[in-house]
């Protein structure tokens, strides 16, 4: 089975991360994949999918650390040429990548008990986002 | 299905940045894929795979921030030991990672409007690199 | 076909950085899998999966590099808060990400011949590690 689901969410923009290990697990759930592979992936340069302990410190020390690796206020070719002033929100972006690939297994998600899946919005204002959610396997009556 | 497609190119080495989407999206359509994963890696520890704006100001950019973390005139203990000087390259490469696995939706893949898949060759010399496409998923009859 | 197995690892902790290469090739193996993806998550917050020419040098290198991005002992707000003095732990992971996915061809994992699939231990102390590997594609027989 193939399965696509687009999940929507508000950002505050200004690399916003956000939980979203619920909804995925709600999209495998409804499914009914029992095995096999959840691709999370955001099609947007200016935004990106990794994991994280999903606590208030851990949410500080990286945006912390990625604002050093790529700082807000820099002076940025992107800038130069586009003028919207989002730069550092393509260097981000690209360094961490735009999608995670989890296993389910037994129709769960095989995430460890402090990981959790986020989306960091790395753009200079609010957005509408749109992930997509594809999980490729076997249903639970392929394997019964 | 499953189809393995390969892919090569000339580079010019040096964290040469090249946009590789036509050629992956050739070869979805060709597959006759019509939902499913697609993942795109770089069998080498010297070259990564993301995605990115692809336009120059943003590929110069990244290409500042790659030589910030990693500066190609460093001493690397790759370099001491090996002599081929392109320690750099293997910690950029490390860092990007080799693979993403984008979705395709309905035959097509489900990138944003203003992002590319990128080739990121580090080594420090032009390179013929060949890049693994895989797709795992539905083809057109199957899901008819 | 979809297969998943676990991989169990000692490590020393504080960025432990270990070649899986041989136990990922063996499960792809034992599977029979032909032709598919093979996915390597880390079911964890305080570690990550990328690859790397595992050579001492390269490994320094890294080690070094990832101690300048995210410094061990620095202030960070995850350790304020939960006293366990990780902080540098969870942003390497979450900037390393946690899997890779990898193609297999004619049975093999298509690296490169100086790339070996590493795991990586940011935690700072020795941990019991498990690692999934998972398997879709097209068995011996389905394409025979």
């Amino acid at each position: 089975m193939v399965r696509t689901i687009e999940l929507t969410f508000q950002t505050k923009g200004h690399t916003d991360i956000l939980d979203i290990t619920d909804q995925v697990a709600r999209a495998v759930s409804a499914s009914g994949l029992k095995e096999g592979l959840a691709t999370v992936f955001t099609p947007s340069s200016t935004s990106g999918v990794t994991t994280l302990e999903y606590e208030s410190g851990a949410i500080a020390d990286l945006r912390r650390t990625l604002e050093e690796i790529a700082p807000a206020n820099r002076d940025y070719q992107h800038n130069l040429k586009w003028g919207d002033g989002n730069g550092s929100a393509h260097l981000r972006a690209a360094l961490m990548g735009p999608s995670i690939t989890a296993p389910v297994v037994s129709g769960q998600l095989a995430l460890g008990t402090w990981q959790q899946i986020i989306f960091v919005d790395f753009d200079n204002r609010p957005r509408r986002r749109t992930v997509i959610v594809q999980l490729v396997g076997e249903q639970e009556q392929d394997v019964a």
